[in-house]
């Protein structure tokens, strides 16, 4: 899931109504087209365009943009969780398990690009004030999951430092520059046509001496 | 320079009117409002509002909400420049340069949030395809002050890495995380009215080791 594979489909000319097989196609259309244009100046009918579909279509799914813009939200940080948890709890340890959890995270903000972009980037700023009951519980729902995240991160620091294999730092500070040397790939990185996989495994080896190197004693 | 005290003196009744001495002042309620509002939501209306001064007021100083935006970005790079250049250029070894200027850049976000937040986020986002060729020449320069800017850490990298005193990193992808985990802040981190300095020096203090032992061999 890149979130141009739907877009490059849809473009072959190939039954591209087909393509709409259910929200994920959709969620994947939107990221691209809040990167592209902002969300702002998104519209529906933007995302049903870059789908082949019709509004209807889109309008099966979700109530409004706010809703989709929610739904990627949600969608990315799960696929985060999903990735990075066993990395966490693994019996590896701490440094271990720091690195293989920064070198996914990298991976995954950059082969999910643009649609972990979307979901990393002010999620408050574009709702704030702006939400019904049901959004904002949404939106609760995935600062949440934020939260989780940052806290199995947290958990290995405290264990590192217990462990002595970390220096003395406080893992709540701590986690701040480690999650922010990642995130800020969404700011400044942009996919390439040619050598990606390559060039992301330089930049995510990059990632892991930084952070590793960061926290030792 | 916060980006809050015009607010506050002009909340606090004395000639509100009379605190509009010139561009400054519109910057920084216009920051402020850009960062509660988003830059969107954001109209002259409300900067004037905030000055405690009419519309007018404003479009004596700035055509549109555009070039107080573009403004905003110059001049907070200009004072990011201004403090971490002769750091970057001093005469102490690189680790000790790299040490300041982390800590200058922190405390420098830390201390003009929100008007370094809004420099540091998503400048080309608001602005892509929408500029006119006199803005367009501002977003240029903007861009050239950054890319400077990244290049004072770039050539402290270039020396340490010859000095043996950083490991053998590639200076132009190294750079990323360190202004990564210093930029992040601007989307964590929140001025609390109390204890602000001590609790701002403990995560520049932070943020200095954890770059500092990231470069080490």
């Amino acid at each position: 899931m890149t979130g141009t594979e739907p877009v490059a489909e849809a473009e072959s000319g190939a039954r591209p109504a087909a393509r709409v097989e259910g929200r994920d196609a959709i969620l994947e259309a939107a990221a691209a087209a809040f990167t592209e244009r902002g969300y702002t100046a998104t519209t529906i009918d933007d995302i049903a365009d870059r789908l082949g579909a019709t509004k209807g279509r889109v309008y099966h799914y979700y109530r409004s943009k706010a809703d989709i813009f929610l739904d990627i939200h949600r969608y990315a940080m799960q696929r985060m969780l999903d990735v990075v948890t066993p990395l966490a709890q693994g019996g590896d340890p701490p440094e271990a398990r720091i690195a293989a959890m920064v070198r996914a995270h990298a991976i995954l903000l950059m082969t999910s690009f643009p649609f972990q972009r979307v979901s990393v980037q002010g999620l408050e700023r574009h709702l704030a004030g702006r939400v019904t009951e049901r959004q904002r519980a949404a939106l609760d729902g995935v600062i949440r999951m934020r939260d989780a995240y940052e806290g199995l991160f947290v958990r290995v620091l405290e264990e590192g430092v217990a462990a002595g294999t970390f220096r003395p730092l406080v893992p709540r500070r701590a986690v701040k520059p480690i999650l922010g040397s990642l995130n800020w790939l969404t700011v400044w990185y942009r996919p390439r046509p040619r050598e990606e996989a390559a060039a992301q495994a330089l930049i995510a080896d990059e990632m892991v001496e930084f952070v590793v190197r960061g926290l030792r004693p």
